[in-house]
């Protein structure tokens, strides 16, 4: 059973900045967000967690792994490097939807997003190192059967992307709804999820749903561990295993071990 | 009428790249693909381009106002920097999607995008200052209508996410369809597009049509200007205008000038 | 007794590289390098050690609560994001010196820092936990009296940089002579010094020599811990209490107790 | 005959905000201030400038061919995405410190650089098109003889740093009361000076006095044209021509020309 610890990590009362006392350059903006990513990136993933940039003013983080003290750190240090500070709400659930849940109730439980006076919020607690297992994160790593032949090499960029697009925007909302899984574009033809205990027959049901839906084709690979990085860097090879055989669903270990 | 010099971003071989000798850290890639785009916004934004982030690996950058020889030393800069090089290729067109047609165009025919060979390509032309106008670029800037309230400070994430990511994913495709414009999610609740010389009535259509499939409130602020930044900064302040006036469509000035 | 575990971090084969195949922009060169301590420094930083940028092609850390799995992380994080990579020697001893001398000798031993088949050397060993300490690190940290008044507002900035730059030099040497500690420059008018455990005595020394030599005035925080970042934070308070008592040097704890 | 626009980039308020409420993380601090130079590189460097770190707090820029709106770009979009804000003082003379005399007296006129109410100034003016012209920068690139050998391969990082640091303090020093030159340490072994209309003999003299004083053997490039990049890549290509003759000094042209 996976057991995910989801920190949500909020820009605090972002919008009313980007527009006081004026409107600020769109590309300074779009610069600020992706750099705050690119740190999230580096301080979470250096600890094994993975962080999705989402909505970039809200971004959503795997952090098995990493404690309270972490948590902390790395407010106090976007605090001291960044024009704006941030709010962490962290939560723990076998579900991942149910994780995220209770992580962005600790945040809204303190104040609105816009609320000029929430600042630095850190709510929820993370997993004690007695509580964390081998099989807490299972992470699914998808991509698209060919993308460069079929679209890169072929299309205008943006119909390729629009392809892309809409094989995520499918997919992302039936996992959501059938699995209660999270997944996250990640750039490229690349879609990352972050899963309960999904069976092989699950994930072959949303490649075909978005198959049929989307008429994008899709392929994965799945791995579970303890931290984000441990299960997705196992999702990883077994998606080149996918891409050396020829085959749609490729776990990291049997199921009847993770059934253990 | 619009005459749009779009830019198209690849990085070179970068599939590959990834998992050569074996699949890279998720985290680093996340880390080199924020960052590179974060340059890209500086390089283009700081001589008043925009540029989008759109799959990555793939990029689309709205460059009127610079010149070859800025294409040539962003591409050096690059790649005297990064583990990867970038080609670039220019188009020029009155239709946005004709334009970046052009440039992707310019790379397809110099090789495949997975091809070892093919680095640091730069094709196509850019606009003389002769050939430039004052209403080369329309920018169009969307936002949801109250999208904190009825979903950052009520859903949790994921959910709020999923909302403006399907309002997105509708918008861009109607967009294409109908009106060969090229939207790009920003961040937030923001959309920004690359338009053609629309109307009023063109931008009431597409937000209807949001509104009707995907239940999603958007408003818009329109402008235009020789530049990306010149027609987004308009679009920006016309925006603020619909927010203070509770308007769905405001343009930075009137048709009959744009018509001129 | 204080037990300074050193990294030498040093960028293979640099050198050759920014001149290949013809010299490379010296502001990329300069991005680069300034990005690359950047990001060294967050990642040491956040784990509780300090990095100084040195000659930035070498760089110097104080890593204690590293352990080697850390430097194989941050050797790995490096080689996937840059155009360059690293090689790190770690080295252990009461005395600064001394640690570095071995970390150096590490590198060395493997080739040359111009050999370019050496590449992501890792030598040396990190400390265990059982064998670390609360003194194992002191740090002293010193700025300029009254600096900005003296100089900044008075001199133009290049006389202002000569004047901390004499105090700088004049300061390293000494320290390094008569006390095995090594002394950075870390901008403003501050110098950190990697020390071992040193008097009141000592540091009154060292300041009057530099008051002799170079007329440049001195004051220094002193602090003792388990990481760089414990001392230094510690140093940095008994400078603010040098700052507002008038005094020359403060330490952070009786004599009695380091003697312990 | 040179004319050299300086720019005296000064962070406001720097020296109280580190310390307030508390003080910040060390490593936060270096990292802020080492991107904040690295994207003043990226900036002024990209339009043919050079920019110095100095002392981080305040840096020096050679930034003939950019304009007054170039200036202001770069303040708004450091304000746009740093903590802090920067002021900017612009001098223009044949003679490099009288330059930055003048423009650190514009920044020193309207007020202390530690006064929490002087923010982003931006005095002085630039150089018009039609007063600039292909000699008014002269560069020189010095570098250690066989530094790799000498030092790097043989003594510790600090002792080998030592060598380099007092070879350069000794020239900075020499240049600055010679010559009106303001020299550098841009990392590795290497010096930059920015300098005044220099002939083969000053050069000779200042590499004759590094050598007796400091015991530190240096060569040179020079290299002069219409901006910092031109005469520093003719400066770099020159120390080239150094390298492989085995010459101390090499111009990049023959001193007629730069006579005429």
């Amino acid at each position: 059973m996976t057991n995910t610890q989801l920190s949500l990590v909020q820009i605090d009362n972002y919008g009313p900045w980007t527009v006081t006392p004026e409107p600020r350059r769109e590309m300074d903006l779009q610069t600020l967000q992706s750099r705050l990513f690119a740190d999230l990136a580096q301080f979470v993933g250096s600890r094994n967690g993975y962080v999705f940039f989402t909505r970039f003013d809200n971004m959503v983080a795997v952090t098995n792994g990493l404690d309270d003290a972490d948590h902390e750190l790395l407010q106090d240090s976007i605090g001291n490097r960044y024009p704006v500070t941030i709010s962490l709400g962290v939560g723990v659930d076998p579900s991942p939807i149910e994780a995220l849940e209770s992580g962005t109730a600790g945040l809204q439980t303190a104040g609105s997003a816009q609320d000029g006076d929430r600042r630095e919020v850190l709510s929820g607690s993370t997993l004690s190192d007695a509580e964390r297992a081998g099989e807490d994160v299972q992470i699914a790593h998808f991509d698209v059967n060919d993308a460069t032949g079929k679209y890169t090499d072929r299309l205008n960029e943006f119909d390729s992307f629009i392809q892309i697009e809409q094989g995520y925007a499918t997919l992302m909302r039936y996992l959501r709804e059938e699995d209660d899984a999270l997944s996250f574009f990640v750039g490229g033809d690349n879609i990352i999820s972050v899963c309960p205990a999904m069976t092989e027959g699950d994930y072959r049901d949303a490649i075909r749903h978005v198959s049929e839906e989307a008429g994008v084709e899709l392929k994965v690979g799945v791995g579970t561990g303890a931290t984000a990085h441990d299960a997705g860097f196992a999702a990883k090879h077994a998606l080149e295993v996918c891409r050396e055989d020829g085959t749609d669903v490729e776990f990291d270990r049997p199921h009847a071990e993770l059934a253990d």
